[in-house]
């Protein structure tokens, strides 16, 4: 096809000091280098969702706000995604949990990549947001990279003072990830197309 | 002593339309009668915190926002919590999950309950909540009510036609957990007390 599956790099904790733009960064760095899919940045900080506000269950896909229109719309328009996220209190972070219940169909048979990271890696939230994933019926790859940090990998402003030195080590996790997301858009029913 | 503890029951949703908190008063009603131990509603709707969004890690307690100052100063004022909340896509409220985010110390070695809901019950909200709480070194009652909801419970204002009948299976086991919420308040150890 010409126009190529679009993935998104969802930006998962909107704390205004925070690593996880610059992690989501270097991961679409990695995972567009050489690939036929496009990836884009989502970051959840801009799209500034409120709490769940709709007065009807998101299942039903009767939207009552503009801004549920707009954020239905953009996830619509993705056919994977990738979801990097720090690991608060060995949970997800309520940003990212909030913005996967604002919607339901717009998820459904998707597929979705984790990319975690926290001092041990961030297992544990990954391992919560597998079951919301599967709750949302999408389709989670095999290979979720777990990134282990330490404080003395950035500078005084928490800027990474050499991410791609830092992450080096989880690189080949994250292009067996995406390889994985490539494999699941191309086969129809891992996808959900065969369900619609 | 002359002060009872004081137990918050924590309203789990913010929902415009909510059946939550009318569960909240429910598990309230059952758990004050007879109790030595004061409970008190504490909705998040009400604190309407934003999402968490100081520069520090809580852990630091270095707070920077009048919100959060206050939301410490109140978690503090309380010595055990019961959490009452839906689930959400096989996982627990962005909101709770926020509000437990934004502090650390004040949640520590305090006895915590669980009551959720769902047309399950909100088991696998329960299970990635009791993470949560190991990981904010709460100590969790051994019973965690899981109140079982059908829409015929309701009436079209969505509020309970008799939540006191609809819930009546369920009297017993918030008995039981209020009761093992005041031998973890008993037992120093257990509340934390002998760690301070």
């Amino acid at each position: 096809m010409n126009s190529p599956h679009r993935i998104g790099v969802v930006v998962g904790s909107n704390r205004p000091i925070r690593i996880c733009k610059q992690i989501a960064q270097w991961v679409l760095g990695i995972a567009q280098n050489g690939s036929a899919l496009g990836y884009e940045l989502v970051d959840l900080a801009e799209i500034a969702l409120p709490f769940l506000d709709e007065p009807a269950i998101p299942a039903l896909g009767n939207y009552q706000h503009e801004h549920t229109r707009r954020w239905s719309a953009l996830v619509r328009s993705f056919d994977g995604f990738v979801f990097v996220l720090p690991q608060y209190n060995w949970g997800d972070p309520a940003v990212l949990k909030n913005a996967l219940d604002f919607l339901y169909d717009e998820w459904s048979g998707k597929p979705a990549a984790l990319v975690t990271f926290g001092t041990r890696g961030g297992l544990r939230a990954a391992e919560q947001l597998k079951i919301v994933l599967q709750g949302l019926h999408m389709r989670n790859t095999a290979t979720n990279p777990a990134l282990n940090t330490r404080p003395d990998m950035l500078d005084e402003a928490a800027r990474f003072i050499d991410i791609g030195a830092a992450f080096a080590p989880f690189a080949p996790a994250v292009r067996q990830m995406c390889g994985e997301l490539a494999a699941l858009l191309a086969d129809p029913v891992a996808s959900g197309e065969a369900l619609q």
